[in-house]
This record gives C-alpha cells, sequence and structure tokens, in this order.
C-alpha cells in the first residue's frame, strides 16, 4: 500500500527524495529491459558523438581545452587526446549534439543521453567503474533528468529554456554523483550545486551554442559532484524552495510528476532514438511518408501538393520553410517531406548538406509541401495529406509518442544506425568491437574497451 | 547634438551597440577618475581575494582544479599554484566574494569585481598584457555589466537571480574579449555564449555557492571569449531577441538604460566599496550608528533600545535575526548594530566568528534592536532610532546611495582597508610592493609584479 502524500509533503522533500532514489539505485534492482535500454543509449550516443566529432564544433573546444592543458585523465571521442574530466564532458557532450541525431526523452523535452553519457564515459574511465556501475549511474542520470523535467513542465521549455542544458545538468549530476559513490545526503547537495550553475536558453537553436549546452551541462554536473563530494555548501532543498530551480524557471511547477512511482516505474524505458537525421519533431511525418510511400496507389510523378498538419509547439522549432544551410535543413518540415518523398536517405547526414537545400528537384518537391499548425495535436504527432492528381488523397497519421514495445528490434535498428556512423571512421573491426562490448557491458571491466576503439586522432 | 534614437531601434542593436561600445574602449580616452576607480577596485579586489584564500571554500575549489590538472600559465591568490586560466578565475574570483567584503555596484544589484578581476588577471598573466590593457579591459567590463544589469532592472533580481552571477558573466566576457583583441563582432558573439551559460540563484544566498557564482561568471567569461575567438556559432543579439537574455530572466526589461551615456557616462565611477565585513545592506545603518555615537548625548549604557527601518528590498538578503554562524552574522541588522554600539570593530573579519554570535554581551546588545521595513526608502537607506533612558531619542537617516565625491580620501581609505587583510598573510614589504604595482599600474609591464606577491603557498 502507497502511503497518501499531500503536496506540500512532496513539495517539502522533493530533493531529497530524488537524491535517495538516485544514491541508492543500484544495478542488481533495475528491470532488464531498462539495463537493456540503457545500453542501447550509451551504444546510440558513441556513435552520434563520434560521429558529432567530426562537426568544426568539436574542433574549436578542443582547440580551447588543449590550451588549457589537463591530466590526460578522460578520452575525447573521435580525437587522439585525454583530457580532465570535465574537458572531455564538454567536448564529447556538445559532439554528441552537434548532428541532432541523438536521443530524446519526452518529459525533460530535450536529449538525455548527451548530457549524461560523457559523464559515465569520462568519470568511468577516471575511477575504473565497472561496467555494472557505468550502468546503473547512466539510469541514474536518466531517471533524474526526466523527473526534474517531468517537474518543471511543458512551460520551462516555453519560457525559452533549453532543457537540455537546464534540466540535463541534473541528470548529469546525479550520474556523477553516482559514479563517486556519493551518498543521499551529499547527493542532494550535489543537485544544489548542479541547481545553481543550469543553464541554457532556447533562442541559441540554429548556432554551435545550442549542442554546446549539453557539453555543459555534462561538464558542470560533474562540478558539482566533484565540490559536494569535498564538503561545498549549498541548499538541500533547491528544486522546491523559494527562489529555487522550479520557483525562477517554470510556470508549470508539478511535484507530484518527480516522484510518480519512483523506483517503480522509470522513464528511461521511453528514450526515443532517432533514426533519421533531422530535428525529432520531423519524425512523425517521416514515418506517415513512409506509410503513404507503401500505399500501392501512390505514384511520386502525381504528387501534386502536400498538406502538413502539425502541433503548434513545433511551429518556432522545425518549421524553416526555406533552408539554405545543411544545419537549417535538420529543422525543416517541408525539405524533410522533399527528401522523403524523391527517396533520398534521412537516415544519413550527407542527405542534409546546403547543396541539398539547393538541388532544383527537392526545392521543386519542398515547394509542393505547405504546413498548418492543428490545436489538438500532440507533441509527438502529425497528420500528412499527400494529394496525388485531381482526386486523390492518402493521408496517415504519425505519432512518436506511444512506448515502444519490441526493444529487441531496436536494438537492432541501433546496431546498423551506429555501423552506419562508426565504420566510415574507425573500420569494420573497431566497430564490431565496440558492439560487442557495450551489448556486454554489464560483463566489462568499464568503459576501457569501447573507448579504446574510439580514440582516433 | 544627440540623436533621437526610438525604443525599437535601440532594442535592435543593442547587444552589439555594447559590444561595439565595449571593444573600441581605448586607455587614453578613459576619463582620469575611470582608471584612478578602476585602480582602486583592483587593489581592493586584491586584498579581499587574498583574504578569501583563506576561507575553507578556496581549498576545496582548488583541490578540485589540482585534481583535473592544467599548464600552469594563471595565478591563485594565496596559493602556490598556477592554473589553467578559467581554473584559476574559478578560484579566484569565489575566493573574491567568499568574505562578501568586495565592492559593490547598483545597476548590477551585485558585486562588478569579484567575476571580472579574475578575468583580467588570468589573461593578463597568460596573454602579458601591459598595465595599460588591464585596466582599460576591467573598465570595459564593470561598464558592460553595470549597463546589462541596468537593463535587466530590479526584478531580475528579485525573481531570484543572483545577478553577480548572471549579470556578472557578461562583465566578465566583455573584459575577457577586450584582453583578447577581439573585434566588435566578435565581442557580440562572446556576449551569446556568455548569455546561454549564466547563471546563479539567490535562493543560494548563506551559502558557499554565493560567492561559486562570481567564480563561475568569471570562468565562463573566459570560456565565451575563448570560443567565439575561435569563431563558435550563436546569436549577436542575445540580450533582446525574444526568448533571449532579458525575454527569460526579467519583468522589467529597460533597453535605454543600457545605452544610456554610452563612452560618457561611466558606472565605474559608481564602484562603492565596503568598509565593514558585512552585508552591503548594513553598511546605511552602521554609517548612521557612527554619527550618532559622536553624538555628545549618546552614552552606551544608557541605549535602551534601538528602532530599525530599513527598505523592504533588504528583508530578505540582511535580517538574519539571531545569526549563530559568523557567516550568517553578516547578513544580520541586529547583530551589526549591536557589534557598532559595542565598539567592536565592523572592519575586521574576526568579529565576524561564531563565537561573537553567542557572546553574552553581543545578545544582550542585539535583543535591543527591532527591525521595521519603510515603504519609501531606498534600497541603500536606513533611517536609525537609539533611544537612551525614557526620554532621549537619537535619530540618523544613513544612505549609501550618493555618489563619492572625494576619490582621494577613497583611495586612502582602501589603502589601509588593503594592509589590514594583506600584511598579515604576506608581510609588509610584499604589501607595500603590491600597493606600489597598483598604484602605477598604468606604467607596469602588467599584473606580474602583484601577483608575484600574492603566491603564497
Amino acid at each position: 500500500m502507497q502511503r497518501a502524500v499531500n503536496t506540500v509533503e512532496i513539495a517539502e522533500d522533493l530533493t531529497k527524495n530524488l537524491a535517495i532514489f538516485s544514491s541508492n539505485l543500484k544495478y542488481q534492482n533495475l528491470p532488464g529491459n531498462v539495463v537493456l535500454v540503457a545500453k542501447q543509449c550509451v551504444l546510440d550516443g558513441l556513435g552520434v558523438t563520434l560521429a558529432g566529432s567530426r562537426d568544426p564544433l568539436a574542433a574549436k573546444l578542443i582547440s580551447f581545452a588543449r590550451a588549457e592543458g589537463a591530466y590526460p585523465q578522460s578520452t575525447v571521442l573521435g580525437f587522439g587526446d585525454r583530457l580532465s574530466p570535465t574537458q572531455a564532458a564538454l567536448v564529447n557532450g556538445s559532439a554528441a549534439q552537434a548532428l541532432d541525431y541523438d536521443d530524446v526523452l519526452r518529459p525533460i523535452l530535450g536529449h538525455p543521453t548527451a548530457a549524461i553519457l560523457p559523464v559515465v564515459l569520462a568519470l568511468g574511465e577516471k575511477l575504473s567503474v565497472g561496467g555494472k556501475g557505468v550502468i546503473t549511474a547512466f539510469v541514474a542520470g536518466v531517471e533524474i533528468a526526466a523527473r526534474v523535467g517531468a517537474m518543471m513542465g511543458e512551460k520551462h521549455y516555453e519560457k525559452g529554456w533549453h532543457a537540455t542544458g537546464t534540466v540535463g545538468t541534473f541528470g548529469a549530476a546525479a550520474a556523477a554523483a553516482h559514479m563517486m559513490q556519493l551518498d543521499a545526503e551529499t547527493t542532494a547537495q550535489c543537485f544544489g550545486i548542479a541547481a545553481t550553475q543550469a543553464a541554457g536558453l532556447r533562442s541559441m537553436f540554429g548556432t554551435e551554442c545550442k549542442p554546446l549546452h549539453a557539453g555543459k551541462a555534462a561538464m558542470n554536473g560533474i562540478i558539482a559532484a566533484e565540490l559536494a563530494s569535498r564538503g561545498f555548501t549549498t541548499r538541500s532543498d533547491t528544486l522546491e524552495c523559494r527562489l529555487g530551480f522550479a520557483d525562477t524557471q517554470t510556470d508549470s511547477y508539478q511535484p507530484k510528476q518527480a516522484l510518480e512511482g519512483l523506483g517503480k516505474l522509470f522513464h528511461t524505458l521511453d528514450v526515443k532514438f532517432k533514426y533519421h537525421a533531422s530535428c525529432f519533431g520531423t519524425h512523425a511525418m517521416l514515418d506517415a511518408l513512409s506509410v503513404i510511400k507503401s500505399n500501392p496507389a501512390y505514384n511520386q510523378e502525381n504528387v501534386e501538393r502536400v498538406e502538413l498538419r502539425v502541433p503548434i509547439s513545433s511551429l518556432d522549432v522545425c518549421n524553416i520553410l526555406e533552408p539554405i544551410t545543411g544545419h537549417e535543413s535538420k529543422f525543416s518540415y517541408r525539405f524533410n517531406a522533399a527528401l522523403s518523398l524523391l527517396n533520398e536517405e534521412t537516415s544519413s547526414l550527407q542527405s542534409y548538406s546546403n547543396e541539398m537545400t539547393q538541388r532544383a528537384d527537392v526545392i521543386a518537391m519542398r515547394d509542393k509541401v505547405s504546413v498548418t499548425s492543428a490545436k489538438n495535436l500532440d507533441r509527438y504527432a502529425t497528420d500528412v495529406f499527400v494529394y496525388l492528381g485531381k482526386k486523390t488523397v492518402i493521408t496517415e497519421h504519425g505519432d512518436m509518442g506511444p512506448p515502444v514495445e519490441d526493444f529487441g528490434t531496436q536494438g537492432e535498428k541501433l546496431e546498423r544506425k551506429f555501423r552506419a556512423l562508426a565504420e566510415p571512421l574507425i573500420g569494420h573491426s573497431n566497430t564490431n568491437h565496440i558492439i560487442d562490448s557495450i551489448w556486454s557491458l554489464e560483463c566489462q571491466p568499464g568503459v576501457e574497451p569501447a573507448l579504446s576503439g574510439l580514440a582516433i586522432a
């Protein structure tokens, strides 16, 4: 029987209860599918980070870190460097988000793995934490981020905060605290130090500062845990206190959401992976178009116009009408619809290039697509209407919201995605080695076997 | 003749105009008193940082930094270490604020030098910037912080942001950009990268996270300039844009305030220095009590009760009624009034100890003091009523608001304060050497002559 808890009580102990949950999380108590999905997050995160290390932003960040110097402790993916834990977390976290090809989690309204994986990699290598410990700390990070995100509600994002940066800092801090085996009280202090560093503006979308938010969240999470472990003083009620994190940064504070089903309901299971290299907001449309294209009545030549009905919340996220850069093209419904209708590969990073935005057939197809918003549409859904000739319309409802049920198939898809990203950079044999070491991470001595294959110059 | 400028125009170019002003600032164009006060800020900042290096928080921060490692580039005051610029800025900035004995500036509603001086010290040493360049970059930092603070208005602070951390990040970024000689466009980019890192919650007051905000502001300011100099992409309209810094973090956006008298009116002249080692909110009261004590009618034995009328804005800042720690005692009107009435030295850090809060005579005097708020009182003012026996009351209005007119006397007082803080730690000869090198900073090759005397183990 669950004890009846009133809102005030919950609010009073919110930060502490999350800290108790996080610090007490043990590998042997994790549901099997949570472990499975966590490893999928890790493999996918390694792939997108490695690919992201080839984005110009990573070179700028590592150039800065090299100038500062450090004891070589933590590997930067895609480079030969080992840097300090915070430096490696900064570069790897930013690289993980650079391509916008990394996983998402609804309660955060953002990207969990980009802010959390760099923490367990950096500290796992420094502290030689075993595979089980790495998985458990990662799950602690995702769960805390999800619960803090749920607590903040949608107004946090709507007011202009990029939750990957703000809420992500708590996920990174929880993961760092767990890696360092901080007790519940110290973990609550760690959350306090995290709260007062959390930052990231949504107005930065479209610039390199967007992925920087994930890197900074990872870096600040480690700083929080390192200072907490040294007895740095702060508040241990930072989520719920007056002038605290929720009070200053949301109008939709939902303390009950933060604690609902704690220890029983794992948000990790709800992580959504990306199989298209575009903004997640476009994925429901792309999935719907796939179904439409498999309809016998469909014929590319006859596409007269395409109508998209999208959620209002997506209009200022992924509705760039006439993108001209590869980066912008990821945030364009119309461009992505054109790619799909022309059978270009939306899982390929190369499809999102400056050149592709200017190809005549792409522009022609793009200009057949119109976008309107629909009030009652869920944030993760899109209705697609493809008009063929004068008389035929094929319609499909796409929705990324429903929970995944077949985690095995998800793993197969993610393994293919990882291969596509990693093999061109590190070769077939290294790629196999990393896949094997992540699928068996709970039996590995730690993250080193995987990292050794990812540290290329 | 000044061109008439409408609000929309101002708002559109706000960030860029501040970046142009900051990057174009030249030593030879600075009014003499601005140079004078800047040097006073530097000397006072060195003193409070050195003293703050003995606070436990500095040991925790440097322990963390040492574990990360770095190329030795920038001196940590009060320690033997040279660390990376961001690490030195983090430790020095936090130490500068640790004792709450550092200067304040009204438009920021916070502490300018703690976030800005560490930047010019760290980069000055790394880049061998001459004394004139150091002074000019410091002034750029203070002016930008003041103008961003004025733009945000009082609601920023009232909503729960510690402006030393948030607004201070822009000051630190401006100083770093100036030290690195970034052009106007790159400086505007630097402000963008600063904006999306700016953080610091006022609910952290009373913990070590409050001074951490200054250290993090300094650190993040350097990160912003380093990344901007490498072409890291961001927005260059971050102060005024939708979902930007002002939009997300204040309800009292005042774009005109940011640009008023730009290039003519220097806020640096308005920096207020602390001669009492307590929260600045208590200083008007302490000054008023000094005057009252010099009144021939005053007699300590006859003090029956003391009534303080304080601004409403101070009630949740410095009105701890019964402090029990030395730190809390700095934020207590009643305790500070007792110290003054008992002729204890409010300029001495030693007066703010756990023991002092429990001394019987201090508690007895403290309990004679009552605090009420007065609606129309300025944020920097206090009315004091000392009741002597049954028939006599001496009253005095204290106000820290009016501008300083005698900068020479201010310099003498600051030199005495610096001696009192520095001599016990670095000796008489080193203290003289540092005072000389700061009073002649414009003729020095840089900050090294001063730093060499401050790097003690």
